[in-house]
């Protein structure tokens, strides 16, 4: 018998783990990595640091999702080299897995530009921790704010500053908008928690400027409406325990005191992007270290490795980079998947093709923008696309039946049920 | 006008917030102190520290349940001291709150009997904390054994060794047995979940020794069913990383290698309940530092302080102090709210009463056992009437849907949803 063909997959992300599912039925013995037990379901992380969600709502253990694949197991470990002569990955725990083909969806973390002095006070929003430890730091913001009779220190503890005008730091804003307005707003007895302020800072022109901007600007709008302001042509210089410096582009600096700061700018692929680059001999895509891969995602003169998702720079039609969603890193990793399968049979290999689905934003308890090829959307109308779309890709992965339960409670009440401070967050 | 009456509570468990509550119309000032933002449903911790639940399920913030009482507020701190002389409550944060009426319900803890050293490798069952650090103790503990190609590796980590055989014992070994049996058993490769060994060891010649002995027989046999191995009259001598050493009563050591020690045995007073006693000039009313009080639940010579919940040593009609559960705390709290609502009327206050509604555990996914004075039930009927008594709690705090839609999930699937693995548990 010959011996099986070697799998090895890096993350167990939208693509890693789609690329997982396609080969649930190839003759091949696939092994996925990840240094969780859990499938996350990124785009809803800001729902749970603002207590809407429960970790588990939006997180499910990969093995239970590949249980029916015979053929795959899967290991809670870190992959932290990669020796592309060898073909072999090893891991945090000393093992090392050999591979016939690789296929690496290891992701991106966040950057400070140099400055990881700033982390400790302005946690990012990547992980399920981060999401906790956010979630500890707004509402003991609000429980500090109750206890203190000093007027500027209670100011300094309502202002929350979201660096970063992306759509993660755009919903992020409007969910804490939410939780000030509606949510609490009857909750505190010395302060009223509407006059909170949330400030979401963004250094170029507008935010979400890879939307149209007509949306951008109706998501400004819609933002305001949440007593969100937004500071566009301002880049952050400083942050401290208790403040964040801005300079605007005509050079002039403001000192925001504020007790909450979250970081939804800045993105740095996984050192494994830098690793695959030097083994293959060629340049990092971009200044975050992504990798360059070509028409069918894989590492130049390494048709045996493919890279994938927020990792992977794949050039789409128009020679820009395909942006880095979840619904692009699915695609790719069904398509790795398929193009593997074919490979193993024998066939011809296609490039990969992109069916783009335009991206989309939710801002609050109802309103959405919704920026497609066909049409673009806002208000009702697209977030009720958003909740049809998430409703879809989240029953596809788990009966996630508890999520419409609280959002339907959420939407009813504005109540957020999962306002739990747990751990130690920043204070 | 005349100042308003000044009721500090410490304490938002069962006991401490039955006291609000029930103050909710009281013409008084209501100050209600907590470390934690939330009130714990404690009895269901062991379905978070098994993945059944997510810990928002069983947790409600505290300002949203009192949210209405226009005469409470919430503060999130810890009382530290109490001065009887000055009537003050001295917090954490340095403030200081005065009061005319004190109730003090600050609950108990755990101890490891002299043996802190035991403490990283055998967590307790208290917390929000404690439960998601055991969850990933128990989930980690099998991806270990996945990796491993080592047979008494395999073996160690396969098994768990829960110390103490009350209720908290029985349910959490219970809830064990059945993930290694149902809920896990498709999810490996290179070992079958359902060759993990569960032990429960009690010190005493029987488990849940407060219940018939019939229950407890009955309980034993549904234990057994789930895998579960009762090992009673044996004694803890020493809890490492690796193992425990048992010994039973005719003086002979075992020694049990282990990578999840559940420390289920032992509970000891919050301090306040020394610094109570000591202040009074009294002893505390056993070894955990239970505080005394009368059958008015006040501290001997000190009308204004009432100590509620697991916290005061109250006697019942047989002479013996009344078991600490939610249910005996609940109504302590209750009777607290009338009796300070009373004396503000100038009216007469009469002891307090318990209504004994007897005790229940529950045992994997459908068996119970219910000790009531009119009855005994084990079995199907008993865990219904588990979930009848637990739904009825449940919606009296919160609309927690989300609980019944995640049992109902669990109760067909026999998956539990929520196995996250996350921060650093033990290993």
């Amino acid at each position: 018998m010959r011996p099986q063909h070697r799998i090895v997959i890096i993350g167990g992300g939208f693509a890693g783990l789609n690329a997982a599912k396609a080969l649930g039925k190839a003759r091949a013995e696939v092994t996925l990595v990840d240094r969780n037990n859990y499938h996350l379901f990124q785009p809803l992380l800001y729902q749970v640091a603002t207590g809407g969600l429960s970790p588990a709502d939006i997180a499910t253990p990969v093995r239970a999702l590949l249980r029916k694949q015979r053929n795959t197991r899967v290991l809670l470990d870190e992959a932290v080299d990669i020796d592309l002569q060898k073909k072999e990955v090893c891991l945090a725990s000393g093992a090392a897995l050999q591979y016939d083909t690789l296929v690496v969806a290891a992701g991106v973390g966040h950057t400070y530009f140099g400055h990881d002095e700033w982390a400790p006070f302005a946690p990012p929003l990547k992980t399920l921790e981060d999401a906790t430890t956010v979630r500890a730091n707004i509402l003991r913001a609000f429980e500090l704010a109750e206890a203190t009779a000093n007027e500027d220190a209670r100011r300094r503890l309502l202002t929350s500053v979201i660096v970063g005008g992306g759509p993660t730091g755009v919903e992020m804003a409007g969910a804490m908008g939410e939780l000030a307005q509606h949510t609490l707003h009857r909750d505190f007895r010395t302060f009223d928690p509407r006059s909170a302020r949330v400030l979401l800072v963004e250094n170029s022109d507008r935010i979400m400027n890879t939307y149209h901007p007509d949306l951008a600007a109706h998501a400004a709008t819609a933002l305001k409406r949440l007593g969100v302001t937004v500071l566009t042509g301002r880049t952050v210089t400083a942050v401290t325990e208790a403040s964040v410096t801005l300079k605007s582009n005509d050079g002039k600096e403001e000192h925001v005191p504020a007790a909450t700061v979250i970081w939804a700018a800045g993105v740095k692929a996984s050192p494994l992007g830098k690793i695959l680059a030097q083994g293959a001999g060629i340049e990092p895509a971009d200044r975050a270290g992504r990798a360059p891969v070509g028409p069918d995602l894989t590492l130049q003169g390494r048709p045996e490795v493919f890279v994938i998702g927020d990792l992977a720079s794949v050039k789409g039609k128009d020679g820009k980079p395909l942006r880095g969603t979840a619904d692009v890193a699915q695609q790719e990793g069904t398509y790795v998947g398929k193009a593997v399968r074919a490979r193993l049979a024998g066939r011809q290999v296609k490039p990969f093709k992109l069916f783009d689905l335009g991206t989309l934003a939710v801002i609050g308890r109802s309103y959405a923008v919704v920026d497609m090829k066909l049409m673009r959307l806002k208000g009702f109308p697209a977030w009720w696309v958003w909740l049809f779309l998430h409703i879809m890709k989240l029953v596809s992965f788990e009966n996630k039946l508890s999520v419409f339960v609280q959002w339907g409670y959420s939407f009813v009440t504005r109540d957020r049920s999962a306002r739990l401070i747990t751990r130690s967050g920043r204070r």
